[in-house]
């Protein structure tokens, strides 16, 4: 495996696409081959299941909803990330196992660590090389969302205090790994984000860089 | 939970479906209540899983395969199979998983062991009182599909390797959990087959009755 596997994490409306948009251009631009990915829902597969995840109405079991996104992410990685890494890509994606744990693992208290090693094994122990977490108050994420949107998915729809529980996950994970984690403050104004970002992956390119 | 749960699991032609039926017409006869699942598909979001493990085209990752089963299986036991059991009822269920593991362990060469946990983690631990095992050599299975059918689903359509993999991963199974298992002749006639299955549950319903 020799490409570089970048994901982006943060709440709903944290800026996730338009950082990994913007990431992807400038790579493109330094003449890196991008694979820009998502979950859930990165594969034609995954599409069939990203809708049964976020738009299915009625009672889903919270273990069902875990092994669902857990089955769209073994097939992104077979399919998508890992040919992409092999082929010395680099594989950008919005979300990625930390959003399981967060979001089914806290958010829908299921073990967090049970949660993780589902996406372990889905994955085959696949780990990103950098993670960024765009930090942001729920509150205001959600501002954001009402700006740009006249209707909620399933997870949007929950309540304050759910997104209050998936904020307070993710910034447990990026403290237990500090290394993989680049944890920034939403709040900043785009580019100055997108600097910051920048600047680290500049960074681990020159490492695998012969 | 003071109901019972019964499996029927072979492969296929092996005659779960008329054995089931069978048992569930006799227990009813006798004045219990009966639930009669099935998986994958059991449910309401099972139908829409079924589909797309049964039989949608083009690659699906092994994982993703084992991860789609255990979803239905997580969401037909938390909102079919435990409420059945919680009410005193017996469920009879075609397929369990003991058909994840020879399917996707045996057949899929992914590790049974992980494919039995992942299950277990499904259905947080639920095991059957009692599994019938049709056991039919698959080449005699095949001639019955082919009686009865014009078009078969993904795993009917595997070659005969596959399903002689699966046949061997069923019998192991049973010698693993003699107590749980009760493996019969599916060359038997239909009614002597049935006779055993009643004796077993009828003893079965004995030690439950207070």
């Amino acid at each position: 495996m020799t490409g570089l596997f970048l994901t982006f994490e943060g709440g709903d409306g944290s800026g996730k696409s338009t950082q990994s948009a913007l990431l992807t251009e400038w790579l493109t631009d330094r003449g890196e081959t991008v694979v820009h990915a998502r979950e859930p829902g990165g594969t034609e597969l995954g599409l069939e299941l990203r809708e049964i995840i976020l738009h299915r109405r009625g009672y889903m079991a919270p273990r069902a909803e875990a092994l669902l996104y857990a089955a769209d992410r073994a097939h992104n990685v077979a399919t998508v990330v890992r040919p992409g890494l092999d082929r010395g890509d680099v594989v950008i994606q919005d979300r990625y196992l930390d959003s399981s744990v967060a979001y089914q693992g806290a958010g829908r208290v299921l073990s967090t660590t049970e949660v993780r090693e589902l996406s372990l094994w889905a994955t085959e122990g696949l780990l990103p090389h950098l993670t960024v977490l765009l930090d942001l108050d729920p509150a205001l994420g959600r501002e954001r969302l009402d700006a740009s949107r006249t209707r909620y998915d399933r997870l949007e729809a929950e309540a304050a205090i759910f997104h209050e529980r998936v904020r307070d996950a993710y910034l447990a994970l990026a403290e237990a790994e500090p290394g993989r984690f680049l944890v920034l403050d939403a709040t900043e104004p785009v580019g100055a984000l997108q600097e910051r970002i920048r600047s680290r992956v500049s960074a681990l390119l020159d490492t695998l860089t012969p």
